[in-house]
């Protein structure tokens, strides 16, 4: 394992975070929030000289195989995750470190879940940092770095690049848009950050002031879900702002490559994309059935549709936001909003969850068991998108699917140790593992995680990042044969 | 597809449940359960003229491929039980038509989740058909014909014997203990019928009436779990009687091929057993483990490592008998039962589930996605019991899991619409689809299936059978490629 390389690249990845803790220092100092300034100039402070050390360290060796990748995404979301809390503890903003660091990981893995109970009351530079882990958890930090920062000799070459991007970024196949891995992480990007400021612009437009209509879209974007309103997205009471951060929602749930594709004008293949036909499906199939089981609920069956849209566009792209408490809906509904929660967004999307792209394949390749079975001899082979699905990345699919069962059922059980309700100790899982942020009964829309035992809490942030970081990273760097001499 | 030759086998099959209802109907006779005898009497004659027409119709074609096995079994299974719950309907002792199919499903399924309340006011004959239903569903009642019904021509060849038992028998691979399945389905009935006895003469011995042995004997041996005391095996307040049946669950819950090695005295190939091993080990931890968590609630740690070994017994080995309400325990012991309702037992017994040599092969699988990751060019092929397992099982151990999955989902959601709690819905089809027959909630062991909606009930039955034939049987007749004639 090149351990110095890793520092070099981690090294920056510090760096970065620094110089985006700065535009929360000046919200502290302009809001006049004395022990918020504390807080974040001393975080810097230390960030900035641990990272500087981290990128002197000199290094001859240049080898990087996909372990190395692994490793580097996973050490830097784990100190992301460490130093990021640091605002919350030393401003006593959240007096509890395990809380503290419970709220920060949640917010780079874009899960959303809070041990708050009243947003409100925070301090609107500490609003601030909280909504913007979440942008930056979206679409990754190494990917950014990948972008911006230069890197010479062979420690900037494409290779060492593409290892991160795969593995920081989501979806069974991770396809460079261009050859060139640096362009690509530019490209995406640029997409991001044109696609949040259009939600901006469209919330400012409905009348959210200016800070709200920023924070808010730093959690769409990032499918995070973080509220900066006790009552969630359901306390701006303006059907038009609801619809655009759920429109905004499901933007960020497909796949970044669909853009590019628009970008280019590449129509064809958008038409074509198996993905993206299956999510708007799912999209719309459980939109209308929500709908018709929720009408009860509601004045008009406008109202009904309307909560119904925004909620499955809030747990399919595993934002978590929320207009109601949907919590209090009716079985169907709760189970249907479950299924959403396992299945997440597009591959290469800012969302979580075993994402459609997977699910696209395990239903090819049921398809491909049945017709098997019938005629054994006709075998066919699995396509996505008219290119043929090789064995390995069938294989990979699975072997993701098992490392996903085997996480959820150890995290169920060790969490059921608090003796918190059935529906609340297994959905709470769910939400963490797949990043969505509320669940159902405790941890509902109105309610949050402060009870758990910190054991759970542990666990569950474990779960957080295994989610965002799509298992194996994280799992390896608990691997003992993963830190082996290289041969 | 040959019709004509599956309809030979099927009509073989329904003679043999003619056979099967002469005890009930002699035990109604000498009852003198007067609406019992016309029920038995009037089903016997029916099926004995339609299995009799069926085994006549003439057929000359004898090609009899994998589809024409799957075929076989599953007609032959519904079959079974539609004419299985005649005696209830006739009779007037389940006088709902939906309810007494679905007793039967449970039955044949060995599931055992019930509709009836008060199972102690059954007519004795009823009682005994009810549990007898375990004893041919948990073996088969193909292997069976396989092994007593002469067959002549090429008809009865071993080929097409082997694709029935592969195809009713439990399990990823199907081993013949010998050459000649005639002689693999004799071996595997004695063995069945033997210890059968054995139990028998266990709870004779710790002083149970003689018919309550038989009919508890039935259920344990198929893993059923239909009690004939509305407290369950916790009517018998004896803790004998009770450690017998934990026992005996967990025999029947052991590959049979392990009793066969016994029998040939090859004590090394048991002691390699990987799935006997993993079973144990399973069983040992989740005693302990509920032993523990539930101390609290019973007067001496002995009652609480009884109850935990009796329910772990059962649930695993997916039976149902319960000693005490499970369903009242701390959330982390639900879990864990909830964990090996889905688990079950090995392949190739009478349990239910996923089954153990599925679970090993996935972790199998887990570890060298792990390896493979870390190590790409050093790929080493994954072995069970020392044998290689080849790519093609790995497929269909993968493919029986994406459709587990599938079903799981579907059946969820449609039982949801009944709106029950979240914990009842998902719990009911876990129950079912792994033949477990109590859940929790609603459906918990002091509760039972009666209020669901017809539409649900009709779910929840597909599920049964669909879990005790391992879904493809099921599932294939239902595919329209299937019934396509041969190229």
């Amino acid at each position: 394992m090149n351990i110095k390389l890793i520092a070099n690249y981690t090294g920056n990845i510090l760096r970065i975070e620094a110089l985006f803790m700065i535009p929360a220092l000046l919200i502290a100092l302009f809001s006049g929030e004395q022990s918020s300034v504390i807080g974040f100039a001393a975080t810097i402070a230390v960030v900035l000289i641990l990272g500087s050390l981290f990128v002197l360290i000199k290094q001859k060796d240049d080898s990087f195989y996909a372990r190395e990748g692994f490793a580097t995404v996973a050490l830097s979301w784990i100190l992301l995750s460490i130093f990021g809390c640091l605002p919350f503890f030393i401003s006593g903003t959240i007096p509890n470190f395990i809380d503290a660091l419970f709220e920060t990981v949640s917010g780079f893995s874009t899960t959303g879940g809070s041990i708050l109970s009243d947003v409100e009351s925070l301090p609107k530079s500490m609003q601030y940092w909280r909504s913007f882990t979440h942008w930056i958890g979206g679409m990754g930090v190494l990917v950014l770095m990948l972008a911006v920062v230069p890197m010479r000799g062979r420690s900037g070459n494409n290779g060492n690049s593409f290892k991160m991007l795969r593995a920081e970024t989501t979806g069974p196949i991770i396809g460079r848009l261009v050859p060139k891995v640096k362009r690509t992480a530019m490209i995406l990007y640029s997409i991001y950050i044109a696609l949040t400021v259009v939600e901006i612009i469209f919330l400012l437009a409905g009348g959210m002031p200016l800070f709200d209509s920023i924070l808010n879209s730093f959690a769409t974007a990032g499918t995070g879900g973080f509220a900066i309103k006790n009552a969630s997205i359901g306390a701006y009471n303006s059907y038009y702002l609801q619809t655009v951060i759920a429109v905004f929602m499901l933007i960020f749930g497909i796949n970044f490559n669909i853009f590019y594709l628009l970008l280019i004008k590449d129509f064809k293949s958008i038409l074509k994309d198996g993905e993206l036909k299956l999510y708007l499906g799912v999209v719309a199939a459980s939109v209308i059935a929500i709908g018709l089981n929720t009408m009860s609920l509601y004045p008009s069956v406008y109202d009904a549709f309307h909560h119904s849209f925004f909620q499955v566009s809030s747990i399919i792209t595993t934002t978590g936001f929320a207009t109601v408490n949907f919590d209090a809906w009716p079985t169907f509904s709760k189970m249907i909003l479950t299924l959403l929660m396992f299945v997440g967004a597009c591959a290469g999307s800012t969302g979580g969850g075993i994402k459609m792209a997977r699910i696209l394949m395990m239903g090819k390749f049921f398809k491909g068991t049945i017709q098997r079975m019938i005629h054994p001899r006709g075998v066919k082979p699995v396509t996505v998108n008219g290119r043929n699905i090789d064995d390995g990345v069938i294989r990979e699919v699975m072997g993701y699917m098992s490392a996903y069962l085997i996480i959820t059922v150890v995290s169920i059980l060790i969490v059921a140790i608090d003796g918190f309700t059935y529906e609340t100790t297994f959905s709470s899982v769910v939400a963490c593992l797949n990043n969505i942020g509320p669940g159902f009964g405790m941890v509902g829309p109105t309610g949050n995680f402060a009870d758990f035992s910190v054991l759970s809490k542990l666990v569950l942030m474990a779960d957080m990042l295994i989610g965002r970081l799509e298992i194996f990273p994280i799992l390896l760097l608990f691997t003992p044969s993963m830190w082996r001499r290289n041969k």
